[in-house]
């Protein structure tokens, strides 16, 4: 699994220089790895941001991609590092449930508590374990490092928790678990939930759709729209518009599905 | 040409993972290829500036480097995606005007209305082409396809505009086609329109610059100047300061040279 | 020293393609060379955030990397151009003082006169050095150039001011040098000057810390906290918080230490 890929996910911003450095301890220690910025402006110390956009990105990288997630609210505390091999790819992450989506949808999941100090920088700072854990690690393991060299097999690691549907009979209640850079409102819904089902209205505060469309294109400029979004999900759009502004609506903001047939 | 660069330009930002995903994808088709990124971080759904920024880096760019544009308004609707080759290099790009510089600077344009899904992912989606169809297409031509593989050459491709200058006896006037991350405006008329002219006004708003300088640096600090950019057209700025700022002046405005030899 | 990195920090932002230009011209030269982003976001001009910013970062890079650096506010100026080489590594930037840390901690600094135009870009504007100069020099040094190739070795550069401490007997001054993303403060007091002193207090503002902490995470949420940064530097935060918010506090604000053992 040698030079294969790192996958960088931050809340360090871009101005600080914090993900440049990660960079160089990594190519200091595998010059042959990849290096992919997923993203690094999460919202600081978010970590179900985190994990909804770590969900929809890293099923589209091949075998053997190591994922490095540094949302860490509680760097330097005694809050533990892990290594999940999980789907044929790797997570390095802090033990906060920012890897709840992985461990809900993949069956083959093994979680090591990286201890081992032989894999981190020799001197280790208490807060930026960015540069001095996670990075060292992950590239190692990208040279063909045995993860279980990396600390034990634990269980008791911190699942999270995904917010969860209220389903009745003809209507299903979900949330916005995210708002992308259009202002688009991704839902919790996921799409297998509404097929086949011919008539439905979808509601989120005071706007009712009546109908699923296909594209954002399918209904006029700043009309509002639903569909099933790149991620699988119920989504809620204005077509070239702003769903976020128009509806004034953040994350958490309940969405339901109402089934007229 | 296998193994050679892939740049992206995009709207998605910085915060979606939309991006990283596009890599993930590309490297799993070639994991030979360089990505580069040239911004995402053009206004939503603006074609012209991403037109602009794409008509100032795709030159300083080798033989065989592959462009590819995703600033989609059309998204999922009937609008085509072409992939299109000029000045020895490659653009894949929605039918939209986006390469409208393009067209209208090189001789050698090939353009094919992409179509074979044989290089699309399995499963395409109705919101992000970028990831099911672009950067697949873009991955598959890096690796050596032809891109007469992708679909059939066509004529009837959208032009675009380009903002034209009006020319009289002793005037130039052209707009503001950009304004830069300083604030820099920088307009549509070009450095040879300006040659061997000693005596010349530019104006712009109720700002008149009576000559031509070589530098920012050339005039005192917050001092406003003109000057050829980078980018071969006429810009007016201030020296460590920001022109659109002080003249309160945006994308579309008027700027003007008046001849006096 | 063939196909190295190229660590590139500017003020350019990341909207108007300027840094994928400069990637452009580099890998046109050297395609074998990995280019990584320190910041692109350094507020325009601001040459001391950017000479902080590379401080932190460039010891953690392999030997014989290049960093270049551009953030220049005298571009096309007769400010000029240097490569340097310093700790193993090379450093290209303009003559400004943003190598101030370089100068200050390295024994081993040789400066050369960036003039040779052999390895510029044939045509060189008066307004993106980047890329006319900066972006090809980094390259055909990382091809195996010799440095002294690039011009004159010179000893009168601009070496910088770097705040200073005020020490008294039991209180040392220094300032604010850095703000992070985090809202962290980050002053110029360096870890070393505080060791094995048991009783402090940290001052800034209307605030008094008693003690130095191991991490963040040791003081409650949303309550301030001194702690030696990872930068090796004394900091103030507040958990989960931002202490620049909280205590509406600017880079140059006094941060004193009183000792009372």
């Amino acid at each position: 699994m040698s030079a294969s890929i790192i996958t960088l996910l931050t809340d360090f911003g871009e101005s600080d220089g914090f993900v440049g450095t990660m960079k160089g301890v990594i190519y200091g220690i595998n010059p042959d790895v990849k290096i992919v910025d997923i993203s690094h402006d999460i919202e600081p110390q978010n970590t179900s941001e985190a994990a909804f956009v770590l969900r929809n990105s890293y099923r589209y990288f091949p075998d053997g991609t190591i994922h490095v997630i540094v949302v860490d609210p509680g760097v330097g505390s005694v809050r533990r590092i892990l290594c999940v091999s999980a789907n044929n790819q790797y997570f390095v992450a802090p033990d906060t449930g920012v890897l709840k989506y992985i461990y809900h949808e993949c069956d083959d999941v093994l979680v090591v508590n990286v201890s081992n100090r032989k894999y981190f920088l020799s001197f280790v700072s208490q807060t930026f374990h960015g540069r001095d854990i996670f990075s060292p690690v992950a590239a190692h393991l990208s040279r063909g490092v045995d993860m279980r060299e990396l600390g034990e097999a634990i269980t008791d690691y911190e699942r999270g928790q995904i917010p969860e549907l209220s389903e009745k009979a003809n209507v299903i209640e979900g949330e916005v678990v995210h708002i992308d850079r259009f202002g688009n409102l991704i839902s919790n819904i996921p799409f297998n939930k509404l097929e086949n089902r011919d008539k439905l209205r979808v509601r989120v505060k005071n706007l009712t759709i009546d109908s699923l469309a296909n594209s954002y294109a399918q209904v006029k400029t700043r009309r509002p729209v639903a569909l099933i979004g790149s991620s699988g999900f119920l989504e809620v759009a204005y077509n070239l518009g702003n769903a976020k502004e128009e509806l004034n609506c953040a994350i958490g903001e309940k969405i339901a599905v109402i089934f007229d047939d």
